[in-house]
């Protein structure tokens, strides 16, 4: 632990010689100073107590590096989706506030451990600008590839990346003696192209399981003895963190929420993860590995992600590289009915445990009953009541009864507030798996963007079968994008694509997404598959510009340019 | 996951059905029925909601056994002194709650995954009486000792212990296949006689540190590769868990609480923990392990403990046997602090782990000053305003300045309101470690009781440096005990001593312990060593009657009967 600095002389003296209203804090005020390597935690919970208490509009930071450790900070136990719940530590928990800003003023925000940068929760009009995150170690780890046989491969472990040895296993930690030490756990690998830039061709991930067979072989050398690997001598592999702990910036139960001009060097789970939230816009944020270290990757899951989110969802310039998971995904939840107690109530359950938690079903409101496997609306229940058992199951009791048809296996979402998403002027590329998921019901405008991604640079997703994400777009136009080479690795078929979980049998009747209009793109493409979609109700695709080129090998060279099977409404001319 | 009882339909129905005030409510009017194999968290959970609403006296349950899972039950996180916080399923949450008693009408109650059986929180004049309590999967492990060698030992594992060695890696579980399966994890051995059903002559514990190197031989018999193993084929290895996770009866923040006729026969933690509370009674309970199944080990931690208790605490007519930690424990807790911000405020913090989030400082309060290493008290700082940063970290502001002397590594503790303890008529015998821990400032009488114990029958402790126990009697009777054969194991140096944690150097002019007075008992005792003190003010040995015996070998032939270093008022005629 660091000390405090010695220029925090208690809260309550502070709180009393800063007592002005409105108007901006300087962070130093506080005892945070630029580039002592003091932990500066306290001294801004201090500062944002202070601002919440005189309403102040602005916590200003004078340019330089920021350091924080996670001992003396603000706590809560946060159900955060699509991330892993936990108690978790908080740099920056911006919460209750109202037209509030923190401006970084440029600076670098140096994190230690186990600490989640910023928390905006129950706020409104808030702006994060003008500062990098990064961490002293990655909760990531990247060892270079020296050799890859059937049994073993030999990696070389950058410094960065402390790990032992023991009992025949490899586990990396934080470099600390003895009890000191923190595991950082990983559970998958992913190879990585560092000449490119991105991961490797068709590389695909290797889980790991909870032990990690390995021989220490010196010199910051080590044998992992899991055969079956393919990797490149000179490639990275990427060891993938076992959890999604710490989000860089997290929006619950907000709105009116503003990120621009931030860097997110790393993080160990999502970039900027908003849920029940509305009115959230992303500017000028770059996702990408700090310069001048050893890392290919940036941070460690989606760059964005907005779950129940409402109003307007905006990404503008932003710059999505080389993180371990797509750019961005808007979805809704669905919950699983797991008994039905009677015509009106009924027992339903959060499924994916990353979703445990997320309360959304609310009194008074309007959901959807689908059917799983079809993923079709049977009706529409208003709920009269809902009383929360534990992070997993709510129990639901509705207005009216619910049709004879509701059974075990259904599933619920909400409906009505669905998320307006615009994608604009970003550039997105070298990450894993996709570009961005378009799963949102309100108007979706994707245009101006760069895509080199490995799998699709679009997907259209949900069900209610497997990860219980509410999708279904209904007016979605993708215009004026370049489409760069996209389709290098295994997460996809086409180069813009339907996912979405409905059994086949049902895809006939299905009409889950709407109004796709595909138009004035340049596609530079060596793979042939360019749409691929079923149970689509009008689905465009005019006026694009494709070049064939030779970038990649073909990894499947009789893939159709277009399959759109089970749909209405279709006009495809390039 | 078992169905939910069919009978249960809709709490909202069964609240109705129920309204009428106080009486005693019967759980199967709320769905739970005796020996039918259902779940009944949610019967139970439904009863309690309705006993709350109506100010019922008493809930009561049909004889029989009943199931209790954890996927519907309460949840809470819970911070629980001397066991480990966490996210926990509670099956009765009796909290909030007056004047209510829990019948169980010599029921078993059998729970089944990591589901804690009773939380009192909040609450006063609760009753909790006649019942069982066991766990379909303890959390503990045990294997039968073949062999041992200077390599390896080789066991045979009862089927009740469901295992497996995977990646060279010994791995408990619960016997579920794939995803579904959870771990038992477990990190330290100790050897058992399951013939004089206590832990084996000399036995001391092996730490096994996470990953347990094993072999699979086959017909549920297991090589563990761990060297430098002591062990008697034909004994038992007890594998401790990793964690206590589940405690029996938790009592927080309470008020006149009263456990008796209830047997515990299994828990992941301690069996009754009480903290923050005031008068509380154990009487007729018993800690043992259950009949008729492959078990030598009872609960996994100390069958009950006190921390920061006042009021009156009375175990009586009690057995407490087999369990894998002491007695009993009564004490307070000890801050340390970690930074003086000036002369009236300072930071402090709970250091060891299983004391965080253990709130117990509030305004208004005088505490006491001490130096670690003496455990001389310097001050009594009243506290203006106690303000917790996290779990670990609290912000303490005085009322007047501390004394110039005050500085990091000092320690805080309450002051004022000390258990009144008495023990009587309560059996101790087969445990790991000691008996019992007096460490009360309140009066305090152990009387009747029978001790057959591993370590020290009797031991006074307390430091402020490494285990942060506030400890020091100051009026100590201990008579008409039955003392039979204690010290067959490595826990202590006598039969009653003292081990607080003050310094050598300091120990002359300490006086931490007062009025220990030990008369009337019988002791039938191999070991020459019957006392054992330091820093006492009154201390008298009187009209015991002492019979040596043979019962186990000597372990330290040459060891003083009395050692009184440091003491005054010293009376020793036996």
């Amino acid at each position: 632990m660091k000390p405090t600095a010695p220029h925090l002389l208690g809260m309550a003296a502070l709180l009393a010689s800063a007592a002005f209203a409105g108007g901006t804090l300087d962070v130093s005020r506080f005892g945070a100073f630029p580039d002592d390597g003091k932990d500066d935690t306290l001294a801004v919970r201090a500062a944002l107590t202070q601002a919440k208490k005189q309403g102040a509009d602005k916590l200003a930071f004078p340019k330089g590096r920021y350091d924080f450790y996670p001992d003396k900070a603000f706590e809560r136990y946060q159900f955060i989706s699509n991330n892993d719940e936990g108690l978790k530590r908080i740099a920056f928990p911006i919460d209750g506030m109202k037209d509030f800003e923190v401006d970084g003023g440029g600076s670098d925000f140096l994190f230690h451990g186990y600490l989640s940068p910023f928390t905006v929760d129950n706020a409104r009009g808030i702006v994060l600008r003008n500062f990098t995150v990064d961490y002293e170690r990655p909760f990531h780890s990247e060892g270079k590839i020296l050799a890859v046989t059937d049994a073993y491969a030999d990696l070389e472990i950058p410094a960065e990346y402390p790990f032992a040895v023991e009992n025949g296993l490899l586990k990396f930690h934080d470099g600390k003696p003895g009890k000191a030490r923190t595991l950082y756990p990983v559970r998958a690998i992913l190879e990585f192209d560092p000449v490119k830039r991105e991961t490797a061709f068709q590389a695909r991930d290797y889980g790991l399981g909870d032990d990690i067979l390995a021989q220490d072989l010196g010199n910051r050398r080590v044998r992992l003895l899991r055969g079956k690997l393919k990797g490149t001598p000179g490639n990275i592999f990427v060891f993938g963190p076992s959890h999604r702990l710490v989000c860089g910036i997290a929006i619950t139960d907000s709105r009116d929420v503003t990120v621009e001009d931030v860097t997110l060097y790393h993080c160990g789970g999502m970039g900027v993860i908003g849920q029940r939230s509305r009115d959230l816009f992303v500017r000028r944020v770059k996702v990408t590995p700090p310069p001048g270290k050893n890392r290919i990757v940036s941070l460690t899951a989606d760059a964005t992600h907005f779950v129940n989110c409402g109003g307007q969802v905006a990404l503008e310039d932003c710059l999505f590289e080389l993180q371990k998971d797509d750019a961005t995904n808007v979805h809704g939840i669905y919950v699983r009915i797991v008994e039905r107690l009677s015509s009106t109530v009924v027992d339903v359950k959060l499924v994916h445990p990353q979703q445990y938690g997320f309360d959304f079903i609310r009194a008074g409101q309007k959901l959807e009953l689908v059917k799983g496997p079809a993923l079709t609306t049977t009706a529409y229940p208003v709920v009269r009541r809902a009383e929360r058992l534990n992070k997993e199951y709510t129990r639901l009791t509705f207005k009216e009864p619910l049709p004879d048809s509701a059974a075990v296996g259904d599933a619920l979402a909400a409906t009505g507030d669905y998320a307006a998403l615009t994608i604009r002027g970003c550039t997105i590329r070298g990450n894993r798996a996709r570009g961005i998921l378009l799963n949102s019901r309100g108007p979706t405008v994707v245009e101006k963007n760069t895509f080199h991604t490995a799998g699709a640079a679009i997907l259209f997703e949900g069900d209610a079968r497997f990860w219980y994400e509410q999708a279904g777009v209904s007016d979605c136009v993708i215009r004026d994008n370049v489409f760069d080479n996209c389709n290098y690795g295994v997460w996809g078929r086409a180069l813009i694509e339907c996912g979405a979980g409905i059994e086949p049998a049902f895809r006939a009747a299905s009409r889950y997404n709407k109004n796709i209009r595909i138009t004035g793109n340049t596609i530079r493409a060596f793979h042939p598959a360019l749409l691929d979609f079923y149970s689509v109700q009008g689905l465009t695709f005019t006026n694009n510009v494709i070049e064939k080129t030779a970038a990649y090998p073909q990894w499947k060279a009789d893939a159709p340019r277009y399959v759109t099977a089970d749909c209405d409404g279709v006009e495809l001319q390039p």
